[in-house]
């Protein structure tokens, strides 16, 4: 059976799973670095998300790497549509959790120095565009996931 | 070929575009009551958003309409393939609104009276409600459609 590249299994799902974990562990750090994010609900639930995709991207790293060095992809439907379904509800999740945190840096930044102080405005929004990159990235393996799913 | 519930040219497909375009209406009608709205971004995307949805929803809805009257259904999977790629970038779109609405709204809110009377926040919280459950049906739309396009 044909590989498809991005899909389970294969050394681009690979990198796509290590650039999830990357972005959503970079998107967490900037965000927690200062305490001051506990005060907005936004941000709270974007580390919360970030917190869910970084042990379920890097298990499936693992997974992917084993496969690829050892060479033998797993080509069990019901697995993959677990995967699938789990790329899916994590992207929808850090979409929300993006966006929600990008309106949220829009108003303070709006509101101006007491709510958001420069330096901290620009480390919100350094996490915001991770959490963007973290949700393509998961996007992108979930269609390759779900492209894969019918030929199997 | 049996008929999927749901996708395009079926009477729940009927139903769904139905209900897309009654929610996205309403949350249209009333966020843009009063004027306030423009002041911010957010708020500003989900009118554009929803103006948007209204128009293909409706389209698709007559569609699903006339295909239903007249016992015709489409079967063409080049047109599917548009439809559900349309579904899945305006479900994103309205998903993105709702959120960065949603949480505007509750930030105005723990701001107080002065950024957001309480009748006005009320009026809010109903258009991102009303958003949201136009996403969901969007949604709805676009799994039917993309679970139909492999056996066409």
């Amino acid at each position: 059976m044909e590989e498809l590249p991005g899909s389970l299994g294969t050394s681009a799902s690979f990198s796509l799973r290590l650039g999830q974990t990357i972005f959503a562990s970079a998107s967490l750090l900037i965000m927690s670095l200062g305490i001051n994010f506990y005060s907005y609900t936004s941000f709270c639930y974007l580390v919360t998300i970030m917190g869910l995709v970084i042990p379920w991207s890097f298990t499936l790293a693992l997974v992917d790497g084993y496969s690829v060095i050892a060479g033998c992809p797993l080509h069990r439907a019901g697995i993959l549509l677990v995967i699938a379904a789990g790329d899916w509800v994590l992207s929808i999740l850090s979409l929300a959790a993006a966006c929600s945190a990008a309106s949220v840096v829009e108003i303070l930044s709006q509101l101006g120095e007491p709510f958001c102080p420069s330096k901290e405005c620009n480390r919100f929004q350094l996490s915001v565009a991770m959490t963007f990159l973290s949700w393509f990235l998961t996007t992108a393996s979930f269609l390759f996931n779900l492209w894969r799913l019918p030929s199997l």
